[in-house]
């Protein structure tokens, strides 16, 4: 039997985040993005969601390489925890690289893995595969897709992106794509995020039309707030307060990351002087400043949140300010944004944020572009990438509507790859694969029982019953004493408190008439017993925790 | 000095729901709607939050009466708690009425409150008070304006409304507001919801249209989910299911008593053998049914939910089934729906959501129908209500923008009333309010420090340290055992709790060696060496909680 090419992705479908996938032939094996996704509500005090390494740690001997879409962390975010675990070259462009090394160098990894970067149109051998850099456009800079030439045929990953034919760095090349169309691809990925939307996705360039209309009509101190990630936001509000005779200032660590990497690159073009520190804006006059500040999505201690909160050491907000948030929230931070747009709406300031006005445009492609991109590379088989169910199927019926095969619209789920021969596509064996979560320094010692734990407590909270018996004949030596968090207010309820410790003793009382010496059998009575007594009076079931000591 | 009007807002501003406003006069007190608030993402265990009701206990001799603008939860969801502290007559609506009743007997409190129904267009004198009830439309039938005539001027409430010429119970009575702004109005207290949005809010019956272009493009089984208050949804659903000749079941409870109360009421005009029993759409053929479900806001065990998860009773999603969602996610709820409209595309459902595809409207006025009702009544003075910050201020600058003196628009803030004469309106001295916390039967026995302590729990869990020492001479006879819960997963870390155990018995050793015998010093000493330790080792901060007991 013919060598196989297997595609795995490891994460990223039926999911927003967390994109990893892995492609196999015979003794090779390359990586494409090794991103991190966020916990969800359920998801208590969990930090970071990583995917499961598994695969890649049993075939490190085969691994080639990871290459790297774009900087964003759905993308990235998991590469410091794969290399704590695998070893392997990473490749990606000059912005993307950069972000990857601040990551590395975070968590002390920068000297063990080697990261190469290349441009678009750059080809790269990596064992049995030779890897091609495709420039496309998305919100942030040097993104890109990549065609991978493989023993059986050309697979393209389209990576995150949307076609914007006035973007500041060129339109993405669909040249190249209808080129390796018109030569033949075997397998398409491509990017499902914005499928539920028709049309097209407005230019970026729109957005600098929309904040010159709002840095026109103000003359006030004007505030924006943007994904500190988007550096073509960033130079289009660098060029306009230029335009305007205003100075910039940022805030935020991510934004003054992102301002030191991007003029490191060369990438932001800015006039002497523009750019000032953020104390300098207080003694500029209002019409003179421009605070460029992280927060857009409402995040707790963000820069614009300890402004809208009074605690930014640098900048309050006053009445008249104008605050521009150039940025969509994500799913999940709508009511964290709209905490922050009610407290500076209290301080006065008038806040920009009404789609309407044009101020932000979404990073990745809808029907009309996904469209252009299906009938440019013209696929035999397709799997639909970065999504959640609904994005994949309807991902699937768009193709379909173009007039691909049914049987050739692959839908594939974490762990579970496919296999490809120049004829066919079918599901493979499933590989462990799944998410990892990661609490503090811990990786992986957080799980399904530690979770329901802490909703437990987080519902109701907990009730610690501590008693003495003794260990020659069981009777009780102290307590039981009783101890509450999170359950109720008890310096009110020390009625109920008491009822809960005569519950307690009756339960042991009972097992003693009982004969019952077995501490489980004893503990498991007095859970059982407060627990039913507790339902029924407040019609809550905290956590119910018996300590038993014996003398 | 004359008497002057109280207005006290004790619920609603700066918040959407728990709306509940007083009028105050001399020896007279009325109370417009009473309705609940919903606990938002930090409310750990909370179900529900509502009013503090101690002003009105404080005045119950001056109570006149309630008055009900509709039936909606943020309106009349505490009444139940409400009456168990004061009482007064409730005026509303039929529907109003008969959706608090349900209410009322589920608290066994039928019997204990008497509950009035009026008409639009009825007045009641209520102490100095008379109070008109107005029709306004609303997404639930039977909604009402109130115009209360004081001593000092006629003051306007509008309740939730929008103005829709084509609704079906007919339009809003714009004359009648009309007219009193023409006698002469004292203040407006309008509805702020939808201020940040422009133009109009679509007729009710544009929905109808959108199920009709669903239904006769479908010859699949049709589930139609909606708000179960929304009765002129169902009619829409109904006739249209008639129209095709389809029979209807609704599943869920509150869907199941809405129809119930609509029937009763005889609201709902419905041909003999229309509705037919969930359990008999299985023989019939699947393009002559239309189940009607609860869960359009993605609510966990709703009818919606376990049809999606395979947990309903009677109904199994199947491929090609047609999914209308003719609603939109209240924010908040926006993941929970999401994760829904996810599993009805994996069975291979059909789902339409998008809004583009006209199958929901909202129940509140925008920008232009707002402006009618001030151009309409003319206000001396304008109190935005039902709003968060930002639509009070917005609704504030439209008044502006319409021409009224900005020193006569008045933002109000919870607990702080205004008092007005016939030419003035001026703060009033602070009243006891505030949110009232419901978890079980428990109504104000959760406050800040058990919600503190349920998120504490929630993020990192918990460590109960229990020891035994004598009382003699503070020495360890037992322990100290370690036990966690929703910490770490314990069998894989028996290496960390073994060092958990020593550092908390290095802490009581050092405590003998000082001779310290105050167990709170002891206690103390234990809780900072194992945080100290967590945190080094791990970045989490469980909470600790260590349990002496003397022997």
């Amino acid at each position: 039997m013919a060598e196989k090419l297997k595609i795995i992705p490891l994460g990223g479908l039926d999911e927003i985040g967390k994109n990893i996938t892995v492609l196999e032939y015979g003794k090779d094996m390359i990586v494409v993005d090794c991103g991190v996704g966020f916990p969800d509500e359920e998801m208590y005090g969990v930090d970071l969601v990583i995917p499961d390494f598994t695969y890649l740690v049993n075939n490190q001997r085969k691994l080639r390489g990871f290459f790297i879409t774009h900087g964003h962390e759905d993308h990235i975010g998991s590469i410091p925890y794969c290399m704590q675990q695998v070893n392997a070259p990473i490749h990606g462009t000059a912005m993307t690289c950069g972000l990857i090394k601040l990551k590395l160098e975070e968590h002390r990894l920068a000297d063990k893995v080697k990261l190469i970067t290349h441009k678009p149109g750059d080809t790269v051998k990596a064992g049995c595969f030779t890897v091609e850099f495709i420039h496309v456009n998305h919100s942030i800079a040097d993104a890109v897709a990549f065609a991978i030439h493989t023993p059986v045929g050309t697979v393209i990953f389209t990576g995150d992106f949307k076609i914007d034919p006035t973007a500041s760095d060129g339109m993405m090349d669909l040249a190249r794509l209808g080129q390796l169309g018109n030569e033949g691809v075997l397998a398409l990925l491509a990017d499902s995020t914005n499928v539920e939307r028709q049309g097209y996705t407005p230019s970026e360039n729109t957005v600098a039309e929309g904040l010159d209309r709002q840095f026109k009509s103000c003359d006030q101190r004007i505030i924006v707030t943007t994904f500190a990630s988007n550096m073509h936001r960033l130079a289009a509000v660098i060029a306009t307060a230029e335009r305007y005779g205003r100075k910039v200032a940022v805030t935020g660590r991510s934004m003054e990351n992102m301002l030191k990497v991007a003029q490191e690159l060369g990438y932001l073009k800015v006039k002497q002087g523009t750019i000032v520190d953020i104390a300098a804006t207080k003694s500029l006059p209002k019409n003179k400043v421009v605070i460029v500040s992280t927060g857009s999505q409402g995040e707790n201690m963000s820069a614009l949140y300890r402004m809208a909160f009074s605690t930014h050491k640098q900048v309050d907000i006053a009445a008249g300010d104008r605050i521009i948030i150039s940025a969509s929230a994500i799913p999940g931070n709508e009511k964290a944004v709209s905490k922050i747009i009610n407290e500076l709406y209290r301080k006065g300031a008038d806040v920009v944020y009404e789609k309407s006005e044009g101020l932000h445009v979404s990073g990745h492609a809808c029907q009309e572009e996904l469209k252009i991109v299906h009938a440019l590379t013209k696929p035999k088989f397709f799997i639909p990438v970065h999504g959640e169910q609904r994005h994949l199927q309807l991902h699937g019926r768009l193709a379909k509507q173009m007039g691909m095969n049914p049987k050739n619209i692959c839908i594939g789920e974490i762990g579970v790859g496919f296999e490809l021969s120049k004829r066919s596509c079918k599901s493979a064996a499933p590989v462990p694969a799944g998410m990892v979560l990661v609490d503090g320094t811990g990786v992986g010692d957080v799980g399904s029982v530690v979770l329901r734990d802490r909703k437990h407590l987080a519902q109701d909270g907990m009730i610690v019953v501590c008693v003495n018996l003794s260990g020659q004949d069981g009777g009780v030596i102290s307590g039981p004493d009783i101890i509450t968090r999170g359950f109720i207010y008890v310096k009110e309820s020390e009625e109920l408190m008491d009822e809960l410790r005569q519950v307690a003793m009756e339960a042991i009382e009972r097992c003693q008439r009982k004969r019952i010496r077995d501490w489980t059998a004893i503990k498991s009575a007095i859970k059982n017993d407060l627990s039913g007594y507790l339902y029924k009076t407040t019609k809550r079931n905290p956590m119910i925790l018996p300590v038993i000591m014996e003398i």
